[in-house]
């Protein structure tokens, strides 16, 4: 039976490390039809976009928030679009936006796959209860494409 | 990582103005991948299209009801196909049309970018609490498309 | 047959006539089974509440944007419960956010009455369009309640 | 205009300090007609749900599926039914859950009040930014519902 | 098990017969808890409403227009909140709005019973396989409401 | 701007007469970028593709379920597709299906045009209520086409 | 916090056991506020209910399908008004309707708990995973509904 | 009129005989439009990937659960894809996870085909009225197919 359609899958969360890019390495290297979306990855540029594009703020409430609506364009739309949600956390920083974006997938019925260590185990209990699958590493969420799309 | 996918932008509002063209020679300048959509904005044709190709109505009322219910089928169709609604909001005319548009696209989870200037804010402070952002010139829209779209 | 049902009514647009009054007291007179809503319709409070409750802001534009966040959770709330919504224009003011709110409550499949004179036809054309039916006064609206929910 | 309904407020996230009761007792005080709802806030209970109700489980990574799918149960019905979700978040803990709480109702199209102090705000601008209003105390929060369903 | 809910069904169709009577009056008979609705059912009124309330039309189709957008605020409103809808199919007229009304109570996903002679089986065939049951009298109406919701 | 989307139009209703040929005919002739779907319009084919595929009945009524259920795969899966629900009403046959297609439509918040003759306007008027237009002859559909998709 | 909504459980699968009175014995034992449905439980009248009500049938699928659909009219309409869903699988029959039950309420989004034997876990695989919680018996579920209503 | 669309069919249920196959030659026969989906068919694969991918696990249930969850990935994203779910029930193992996708695709408005033998009929009856046809050899599916998508 032939499997001609090209997954969409997002990639949500963590932008300090090369999870990304190993998933994409993967991807290519066993030549899956996926293609891989995701946010907006140079933190600078994310941080600072709304008052770039549309102007100074005084206040770093209100210039977060200006980034924040900017940064949901692409977000919103790419996870409506996502036939598969991966969402990787990390030690660092508290990655709030990764578990927004999860309970947003996760309310439209998106599967989800949660990427990240045993340490942070307990207190992922409720995004790890609404996924799919709890992946360790790149790899994982590689071969768990490669059989889901390939069967093999 | 790759991003093929061709962006569909609904321009909602002012058709009196040039801001549509700007932001379509923007859009090509730039070479992003965009596809704008609108409504017919050849205004007396926009006016007229109900009695012309339906026929003749002696009441202004139900000539525009008419005319009304064509252009919705148009509207409403690319609206829902939209992942992005950009709402033009100017000085002449009252374009409530414009406002209805983003309820609308508001109410089917689309992200919004109105488009207005200073004077208008605090009329407009409702639809512009919906929407994901509020840009002052089409060059603005823009450097959000492209931001969004290619992260740069 | 027995029609024991509540009909919950939002009343939305103009704040500055005696409308939602004489729609008030035509329900009362005739005793329909009819629940009234509608968003704050004190004018000031609803301009200063986002400062009011949550702090001060320097720009105008936040100032409107933390108020129009607030009225949104009634407005949207109410909205979503309500079983038919009617929009009021009048001459004054832009009344943007009556047309969103017509434009939301469309696109959630709500029945819609418009309420406005003759003279915003034109204008009003498309919300018309998307309308069940338009009334010229709240009289009438008071009799379309008592037609739909009574039969007489 | 009378008001009878009651609104459905459901509190998610933080469970070690006082900002539940701080918000009942301010509603209590108000006579907001308010039902609040939320988590189980009983720590070692929520933890401990799944193997006490279920039965033991060797690995601790099971044994927090079976409580946090239990515990899924609770949160996601109440806050389906819930009119408005307002998310708590702290110093301590990563509180993930609030935040996926949070996705979740922005996907379901609830509006949203997050309550946190000014130094969590870069961290949470993504949740921040998809919020009605951003409160920093429980009294803030009860002036809003009090605002909200009795206009004052 | 006790079985508190009253049901609400919405009885569509031919108004020129006394079926919704007949209905009616086995609910009493067998005391279902079942609450019946339906459009209104005067046919002049029915016709009139439109410009008896909004006023009067020199074109008959506006005439209808009017009728027809009033009416459609109760009969969308009912069915909506219908658990069940029946829809009457009889030799007179052409009873196309009950035809509609079937349509959208399927694409809304609410179970259907038709009630039509075996003459209409053939014209009504696409009707009856999208309903859960087609009777051919009041009585057997009565009966499925008493199995369903008593399971007698 | 450019219109490259091919409009999906489905084509509901009578099938013993050529309306279906003019409007794929004026589609051909102004080079619309538009594909017409509809049911199957081989009148034998369409009612014996029951008990042909899915083996003979001895009641014409199940014959008759055997048919309409193999017809509704396409019917239906066409329907959701649609852009746009072209509905025709001729005198000949009762043409309950067309009602119910159009019934169905407008649940989904699918543009519905009506097609028909001035005589059957009383007997449709809640049917046109619902509808973005009514046309007279398949000449006006395809001037609303080449409207709707260039402007023109 | 006051908790005074009455859960809605509906209650499918395996009719030839008493695993339903069991639950209800508890919830009353307990003091629940909690509304138990399901399907009708009587296993002659739910085979016979269809010729019963609406004529004999000489084939015994079309007779099963009249059951069905009535049956149908019950179970879908109480799947949908539930909040929680438990689906008993047993050793006896195949019980593939509250297999198909289970997969209705989970893509409406209704959490679901299974109960059944470790006999049956592989078998049930993929609706266990669709599930919040797997019971053994029918205390556990008891005791999750106490543990999910009261926190105790 | 041309028929250019690839229908998307999901092939759900029994993996241990050829009638997958049967269907692929059948549409390859004809040439069909139609793209063909469905569950990972190798049963050792199917039945192992969780481990073989996440790692191994002590508990059968917990194995079970974690394939489930990555089949599940593949599945529920190819039915809510699919045009149209073709259900297989045999004789042999229990086919709970079929009945679960029919149950699925059904509450997704999915039309859907039943394919089993007449010794079946009493114990699938929920699921085949559910259904639009009730085949009884693939041979059949391709002929329902083929007359769905073709007309001939």
């Amino acid at each position: 039976m032939e499997e001609p359609y090209r997954w969409k899958v997002y990639l949500s969360g963590e932008i300090h490390s090369s999870w990304r890019e190993e998933i994409a390495r993967g991807v290519e290297r066993t030549a899956l039809p996926v293609e891989l979306t995701g946010p907006v990855t140079h933190h600078a540029a994310s941080d600072d976009c709304g008052t770039e594009i549309l102007g100074a703020e005084t206040s770093s409430f209100w210039k977060d928030h200006k980034g924040a609506g900017i940064n949901a364009i692409r977000t919103r739309t790419l996870i409506r679009q996502a036939d598969l949600v991966v969402v990787r956390f990390g030690d660092k920083y508290r990655q709030w936006n990764a578990a927004f974006d999860a309970g947003f997938a996760a309310a439209l019925g998106k599967p989800l796959i949660t990427l990240h260590d045993e340490n942070l185990d307990h207190a992922l209990k409720e995004v790890d209860a609404a996924a799919c699958a709890t992946a360790r590493d790149p790899e994982q969420v590689v071969k768990v494409l490669q059989y889901v799309i390939t069967q093999t």
